[in-house]
């Protein structure tokens, strides 16, 4: 395999709604409703972008969580921007950080995408990425006039022809055609429109976009699917691999894997980034770290803990006794599934009760928990990105804003030390940030080819 | 009739893309891309906001106009920002000025809609409004999945319905549903959620929408459909109304008509504003401002202006000759209907060319022209007002950015000098610029009501 990893690591920060711990808005350190104030996001986002982070990342679902009223009131995510407009404020009150959103294939039209992304491509000066999901939660289908959720080989099948069709918008134009011409009168030239006229399975759509091409040609396109079809996705389109890992050689596999799955379908192994989660919990010393961890984990309520479980396992565990085990027989679902599965296998190897378990899971949703000082962070870090076993981390806060500057002002100076991540940016898009290529507009009518 | 109007009144921008004059990017003034560069935009809404004009506007098609690539490349439409990431991006680096967008409920859904609407509403503290129309350029269609344009009849029982579900959505949470409760772990009151469970002929849609209720409770509803079912909507639910009229009576007539629909209908008089398009030509004696206006006229290329008289009329009139008249057997289409009709009647009053009506046409595409010096404008302003045309003027620049800084410059100081405008804001909502009130969530389960 021709992969060669990058010397220095990668860097993003998720701005989940409110925190990802689902009880941290309840830390005396935090502020409550940080994800729905803008001027805490911006201020957060500033601080990675002063660290000099490749990207900010927002997470999205198009529903509240399936849950009832009483247990969905202890879960701060219904309180929230929506990721595409939160993402334009923040693309012209920022400078030079990347920003990606997530946005589900299932329940959008590849217009409406490829237009929006486009143009916070150009509000931002080229620092646009699109985390491509194909909706697992199954109240979305509620939002969208179904009563079921659409199955996973239809997702999968309906998201690689969205992605084709949003690539083909994206070279509606080429870089040059826009000639504003006072004189002759011509605004563009008439040989550099490309019309798409796709026509496939799911999708019938003519273009051209109405917005002109964007300075990184394409949104930087980031997939997080670890299911079969998700990874085949991934090698197929993506360019920046978001994973939950939480063991050193699952992870390094992880990211051989995909790399060799990508070149058996034809693509450069090098053609895309790999970003682990990592949920980081830092204190002066271990103990003082630990303590922390421990603190926001009896924050969250076992109700909400058992009534997430439930729905991240599609299956309903709120009535099984807390200090007993996970039951043998959960069924595999149409559900987010390679989730599933991490879970189960969580569960099992660990040997944990429900209410260790829905702690587990709760903390961090899967991924990887890091506690310690800020030494002990970096040294993990250090070592995982030695063994390959990804080029980079997304940090996961377990609450704002502090989840955030504790890495920065701590781990951020260590990684610097040993060289192991930049001090300042090289260029002004995300792309340059990651070192993934610009696309060209590929030549001849797309209609033609 | 129970309609007061107010004394002084209301003033809007139109960003369209580049211009409102389809020539005016070639005007020697002009910046030929200021309509797609953040940094223009930004500065006019600014000079907007500093003259303290209720709001900019933004116009919305999900398409090129269907043209030929010669006859589209004199077309400066396709260059553009995408409204909701513009509007997302002004609401951040404007503090007081209303910003409203255009979305059609034809080509969206409205959890889509209402979630990002209401999120910009937050990012904005109050700001924002939505110009709901309905599609009526048959060429969205084919980037929908569509051979076909949706019919008339059917686009507005869509839009109905859809403007039910977002207002429903929109009311998901009264406004102190959120009591951040870190003590007892509650984020929200399990009592103040309001789940929409809404299930009708075109949208079933479970709620709650999840984003917080925002600063106005709802985005300023915008409409300006003046077909029958149009007049019917905005009677029914438009805040402010924008509308096309050429002449006094006309106008007097509209405004008075569409307040006893209204009534008839069962809803207050005043519950709305009725804001017309004026699209000023400004010079310092009439002279200078007649030259102006002529100058811009020549600019516009016949092959442009036969391909877009043809577009608006859904009539083809390309291969007729540029000086003989239109034919009189055009007929009423799926299109948008109002404008076909005042532009064949402006054709017939006026005893027109082909070649002066695609002038006419397209140097304000249908609205009124008000030609002459500060004093002037502001007279014709006046007069319009006084006589309860209006309650206030939506401001077409011919090109940017001098097409409104003439007006900010000269007009609105005539204006003031009459006490006709505003010295400075009351407050802080797009609401209260308007004066139209704050809806509060309606008591009782809307599942149950």
């Amino acid at each position: 395999m021709t992969y060669t990893q990058p010397k220095q690591m990668h860097l993003g920060v998720v701005l989940s709604p409110t925190t990802a711990h689902v009880a941290g808005w309840r830390h005396p350190d935090a502020i409550s409703n940080a994800g729905a104030t803008f001027e805490q996001l911006r201020q957060i986002v500033d601080d990675a972008s002063r660290a000099k982070f490749d990207f900010a990342f927002l997470a999205d679902e198009l529903c509240a969580p399936d849950a009832t009223d009483e247990i969905l009131s202890r879960d701060p995510v219904v309180y929230q921007f929506e990721p595409l407009t939160l993402m334009s404020a923040l693309a012209v009150t920022t400078k030079e950080i990347g920003l990606v959103a997530t946005q589900t294939t299932t329940y959008n039209e590849p217009y409406h995408i490829a237009r929006k992304l486009a143009s916070i491509d150009n509000l931002s000066g080229g620092r646009c990425g699109w985390n491509v999901v194909t909706s697992y939660v199954p109240a979305e289908a509620r939002n969208f006039n179904l009563s079921e959720h659409v199955t996973y080989e239809n997702r999968y099948e309906r998201a690689r022809e969205f992605c084709e069709v949003t690539a083909g918008l994206w070279d509606s134009w080429t870089d040059d055609a826009f000639v504003l011409d006072k004189e002759s009168g011509r605004y563009f030239d008439p040989e550099r429109i490309r019309r798409l006229n796709h026509e496939g399975k799911h999708f019938k759509v003519a273009g051209p976009l109405n917005v002109v091409r964007s300075p990184q040609g394409h949104p930087v396109i980031v997939q997080a699917g670890s299911s079969e079809h998700g990874l085949d996705l991934a090698a197929d389109v993506a360019e920046m691999v978001f994973t939950a890992q939480r063991n050193l050689d699952g992870a390094v596999a992880f990211n051989k894997g995909l790399r060799e799955r990508a070149e058996r379908r034809g693509r450069d192994a090098n053609s895309f980034r790999v970003i682990a989660g990592v949920y980081p919990v830092i204190g002066g010393t271990m103990e003082e770290a630990k303590r922390k961890y421990s603190e926001l984990q009896d924050l969250i309520h076992s109700e909400i803990g058992l009534a997430r479980l439930s729905q991240l396992l599609d299956f309903d565990v709120t009535n099984l006794p807390l200090d007993g085990p996970l039951p043998d027989n959960i069924p595999v679902t149409n559900a987010y599934r390679s989730r599933q599965e991490l879970i189960i296998n969580m569960a099992r190897e660990g040997n944990m009760t429900l209410r260790e378990l829905y702690k587990e899971v709760m903390s961090a949703y899967g991924h990887r928990i890091v506690i310690g000082t800020p030494e002990t962070v970096a040294d993990s870090l250090q070592e995982w990105h030695a063994a390959g076993a990804s080029d980079g981390f997304m940090i996961m806060p377990a609450f704002l804003p502090t989840g955030l500057t504790d890495f920065v002002d701590g781990v951020v100076p260590e990684l610097r030390k040993r060289d192991l991540f930049r001090t300042e940016y090289e260029g002004n898009t995300l792309r340059s940030h990651l070192g993934i290529a610009r696309p060209d507009v590929p030549s001849g009518d797309p209609a033609l080819v």
